[in-house]
C-alpha cells in the first residue's frame, strides 16, 4: 500500500508510490558507463591550461610527483553573481531586488579529468573537503554574506557544463527562504523539546537502523525517513554543529572516507549515475545555534521532476528509502585506492 | 549587472544571472520537432483502446462526428495513490505518516494522439478545462481531500512516460508545505495591507506592463518579476478567487483562449519544448478567503535544475523576464483552427 510520510525537518509531505514502486535495481541506469580520457588538451581545467581559467583564489600543492596542485580555486568565469559590489537592496512598491553581489567560485577537485569522486583516493578527497573549509572560513567573516552553499554537480541531468570535476561555491548576500524554512522548523522542535532535531534524529536512526548505509567514528550516512528522490543520501556529523566552517581535522578525514564511500557505491551500484551534492549548513550569523545542524546531501538523478512537484511542492518517490539503503549497503565497494606516492610528500 | 530578485509570494530570492545572460533566441529547443502520428495502435489512451485503461469516470462526448469522445476520465492504472481508503495517521515518534489514501486520475484530453495542447481548437481546450472543473468540483466535497493540484506533463524532460496528450489530477489528504508557505505569506499580506497579495501584483503588473504578455477580458498572461526559470509564465483569473472550483462558463472560455495562446506560443517561439502546467489552487477548506489567488502556472523545461538550486532553495535563471515577455509577444500565433464539425452538434 503506498504511503504519505512527513519530512521531519520540513514538514514537507511525500508520496511513497509503493504501487509503482520499483526495486532499486530497476533504477540502475542503462546507458553504458563511459571513462572519460585522463586528460584533455581543449579543457581549461585540466593541467597546462591554468591560464584559461580567471585569476587563482587558492591551490593545494600536488602530492604526486609532477603535479603542480592537487586542487585550485579560482573564480567563476560565467559567474551568476558579481564579487565587487556592496549589496544594495531597493524596494519599488512591492518589487525588491538587490544589486547582483555575490561570490562565485569554481573549485577543481584533481588535475585528473577522468577522476569522480568516488574514484579518488580518500586522502584527495580530504584535500578537496579542506579547500572547502577554507574558502568556507575565509569568506564566512564578509559582512556583505548571508549565506554560503558549496555544491558539485556531476553529469548533464544534474545540470554540468564541464565534465572536469569540479566543485562550486556560491555566496550570497540573502538566506533563502528554502534555508530560513528549515531554521524555522528547527527553532519550534527546539522550543518544543529543548533539543536539535538533527541529533534526535541521527540517534533515532541509528537505534532503528533500516535506513542507514554507513555510521563512522564521527559521520551516519543514512536514507532520509521522507527521502523525496530515489537514493537520496544525508550524511550526518555526529557532534553538534550548526556551521560546516567548524568541522574538525579528524572529521574531515572521517568524511572523506564516508563520501567516497557513498559515492564510489553509487558510481558502482547504479552504473555512474549523474549526481549532484551539497553542504547544508547554518548561515554564518547562525553557526552556534543549538537547534540547527549541517549535513552534506547526495543527489542521484534518476528521475525527472513533473507537474505534479511543481505545482504542488509534494514529492512522488517510488523507491522505498528502507530498500535503497539495503541495495547500497549491499554493494561491495573496494578499498579506496592508496593515495599515489603519497610517501613522497 | 546580475541582481536578485524576490517573489514576492513566497518571499524566496532568485538569481537573474545577467552576465551569463541568454537572449530569449538561445532558449529556443536545438532538436528536430518531430510530429508523432494521429493515432496509435498500440497507445491505451487511442480511440479504440478504451479497454486498455480502468473504468470510465466520465466522459465528455464527441463533437466530431464518428468522434465517441472527446475527453476521457479514469483512474491512472499506475497510480501513485490508492482511492478505496480512510486516510489514518500514525505516530511514531518522529515518524508520521499517512496510508496513501488519495486520488490520482488521468484526463485524455483528445482522441487525437498529436493534438498537444497548442494546436488544438479553443473550443477543445474549453471542454479540456471544464473537465478539469468538473472533477476538481466533484471531489472538493469529499471529506478525506484536503488538497486538489491538476497538472499536464508534456515530454521526457517534463516527466511524462506516455507521448498520448494527457493530463492528471491529484487529490491528497494533506496540505503540502509549499501550498501552506504561499498561504501563510499572503495571510501576512493581508493583515498588513488589508487586500490580496495577487490582485496588487495583478494590478501593478497590468499598470507596469512589461512583463505582460497577454490581456484578455478576464484572465491577464505574464512572466513574474522573479522567474525561477525561462519563460515560466502564469495565468491569473483577474476576479479575485482563491479556489480554481469558482470558475465561471465566460472564464473557462477566456482561459482556453489564453492558455491555449500562451502553448501555441510556446510551442511556436521556442520550438515544441517539453513543458509542464499546473493549476494552484487554495484548499477547498479556504476556498472562500480573500487573501488566495489560483492561477495557472505553465513552465517549459528549458534547463535542468543542478547543486545550487537543490542545495539551496535558490534558482538562477539566465533569461530576463522583461525580455522573455517581449519574445513571447511578438512570436505571431495563427488563429486557433475552427473547431471541427462544430456545426454538427
Amino acid at each position: 500500500m503506498p504511503e504519505l510520510r512527513q519530512n521531519r525537518f520540513t514538514k514537507e509531505w511525500v508520496i511513497i508510490a509503493t504501487e509503482r514502486a520499483k526495486r532499486p535495481e530497476e533504477m540502475v541506469v542503462k546507458r553504458e558507463a563511459k571513462t572519460p580520457p585522463q586528460f584533455v588538451a581543449s579543457c581549461p581545467f585540466c593541467p597546462g591550461n591554468e591560464h584559461l581559467t580567471p585569476p587563482e583564489i587558492m591551490r593545494l600543492p600536488g602530492g604526486a610527483p609532477g603535479g603542480e596542485w592537487d586542487v585550485r580555486v579560482f573564480p567563476n568565469k560565467f559567474s551568476a553573481l558579481s564579487r565587487n559590489l556592496q549589496p544594495e537592496r531597493t524596494v519599488q512598491r512591492s518589487h525588491r531586488r538587490i544589486n547582483g553581489f555575490g561570490i562565485h567560485d569554481v573549485i577543481v577537485d584533481t588535475p585528473n579529468h577522468a577522476l569522480t569522486t568516488g574514484l579518488m583516493p580518500e586522502e584527495h578527497v580530504a584535500q578537496v573537503l579542506r579547500c572547502y573549509k577554507n574558502r568556507y572560513v575565509e569568506l564566512s567573516v564578509d559582512p556583505r554574506i548571508a549565506h554560503i552553499t558549496i555544491f558539485k554537480n556531476h553529469g548533464v541531468d544534474a545540470g554540468t557544463s564541464l565534465e572536469h570535476p569540479h566543485s562550486q561555491l556560491i555566496a550570497s548576500p540573502v538566506i533563502s527562504t528554502q534555508v530560513r524554512q528549515r531554521m524555522l522548523e528547527a527553532i519550534r522542535h527546539w522550543d518544543e523539546f529543548g533539543e536539535c532535531v538533527f541529533c534526535m534524529a541521527i540517534a533515532e536512526e541509528l537505534a532503528e537502523g533500516s535506513r542507514i548505509v554507513l555510521a563512522t567514528p564521527h559521520f551516519v550516512a543514512l536514507e532520509p525517513y521522507a527521502s523525496a528522490t530515489p537514493f537520496a543520501t544525508h550524511i550526518y556529523p555526529r557532534r553538534h554543529m550548526a556551521s560546516f566552517g567548524f568541522i574538525a581535522d579528524a572529521e574531515i578525514e572521517d568524511l572523506a572516507h564516508v563520501l567516497r564511500t557513498i559515492l564510489a557505491t553509487i558510481y558502482r551500484g547504479l552504473n555512474n549515475p549523474d549526481f549532484n551534492y551539497a553542504i547544508r549548513t547554518a548561515p554564518h550569523e547562525c553557526a552556534m545555534v543549538g537547534y540547527y545542524h549541517w549535513y552534506l546531501s547526495v543527489i542521484p538523478r534518476l528521475t525527472r521532476v513533473a507537474g505534479f512537484e511543481l505545482g504542488s511542492g509534494t514529492f512522488i518517490n517510488t523507491v522505498l528509502p528502507e530498500a535503497a539503503a539495503e541495495f547500497l549497503r549491499n554493494q561491495t565497494v573496494e578499498a579506496a585506492p592508496l593515495p599515489q606516492s603519497r610517501s613522497a610528500i
